[in-house]
């Protein structure tokens, strides 16, 4: 892991991907693996496995593969899986509820805490988890050593919440809002889920081939 | 747009955070916009925006910048946005709710048309949408034209229901199952939404920046 200063965004971005095909090849009972294969997994081709994993230090063998479960566990371990991170989810309506009832959090690492809103949730259990109002926030962030806010509350809320969360040291914001949070704090991580990015891709995709098939 | 043929699989998946940054900036009344700012909005070089839109044909004057709103329309185009795509719900759990009330489908070019589950909600509408029985699809699909189907269902239904997706002539497949489908009808395109690729890139930079600190 010694070259691990000089990594390229884009293929850091490509970490958590090898992760989950890995675990997926592991769950299949796969012990070894070419890089062409795992380029046939992932949609990449074998020199640029050879050069992404190249990055972390060698775990291939030429002529030989790699071995799933160790380069999962190396890939693991550079993603931070075993650094104990902790996260809290802001807002508890439709789109938190699926996340806290159907995300394994614990298998990306994490541990979920609680949930925060301000309705009629506050003061049950969401899926064994529990609910408080948001007042609390700060006092349970003091009380808890928490890695990440998931923010699901609605985009007016979002920006407030944040700052808050970024006050109260949190390391990392997780945003669902769709809302361009801006973080003056550099301790902060920002990580946003765009939907939106998704489905226009599709729509481009999918715009192609209609046009290819009205030129036919 | 005669260069489109050649455009790289990584510019296509920037095309839409352009569509997203210049929406912002004009709802936020800006005009005109260099390739320097641009790239500042979106963590990117000015060489790279240059490049990237390049690649579509010269939008760009020297000097002078971009327009936003033609900018937009542009990219617009080329997603797909004016097509006419329609997008049915596959599964009206949390998840399939929190996307019907939430996300902007119209803003992104589709209509949602209707919502299949197989439980309490068929037979209402929700948020205005209707939902059916999913034993109801294959007719829907006959007498609507449906572009995409967005799949929200268990893992464990997620490849019965993409199969019949492909049969009935939809084409393209939203998976927000966490499940690798594997569709073999190639006039079909599949784009997956993976949470965990997103929170495992937020675990490792916040890995990246602990590691930092714990060696000072």
């Amino acid at each position: 892991m010694k070259k691990q200063e000089k990594v390229s965004n884009a293929v850091i971005r490509r970490l958590p991907r090898y992760y989950r095909h890995l675990t997926e090849l592991r769950d299949r009972g796969i012990v070894r693996i070419s890089s062409k294969d795992l380029g046939k997994e992932m949609g990449l081709t074998a020199s640029q496995i050879r050069q992404d994993l190249f990055c972390f230090g060698e775990f291939g063998q030429q002529g030989y593969g790699y071995k799933v479960e160790n380069l999962r566990e190396e890939i693991g371990e550079i993603l931070g899986i075993h650094r104990g991170h902790t996260v809290v989810v802001l807002g508890a309506g439709n789109l938190g509820r699926a996340l806290i009832e159907n995300f394994k959090f614990s298998r990306n690492g994490f541990r979920l805490l609680a949930a925060f809103d301000i309705n009629e949730s506050v003061g049950h259990e969401l899926f064994g988890v529990p609910v408080y109002h948001v007042n609390e926030l700060e006092v349970f962030l003091k009380e808890h050593s928490v890695s990440v806010g998931l923010l699901t509350v609605p985009k007016s809320a979002a920006q407030e919440i944040a700052d808050r969360l970024a006050e109260s040291g949190v390391r990392g914001i997780w945003n669902f809002t769709n809302y361009e949070l801006s973080v003056s704090n550099e301790n902060v991580v920002v990580e946003s889920v765009h939907f939106s990015d998704s489905l226009l891709t599709l729509s481009y995709l999918i715009s192609q081939r209609e046009i290819q098939e009205e030129q036919e």
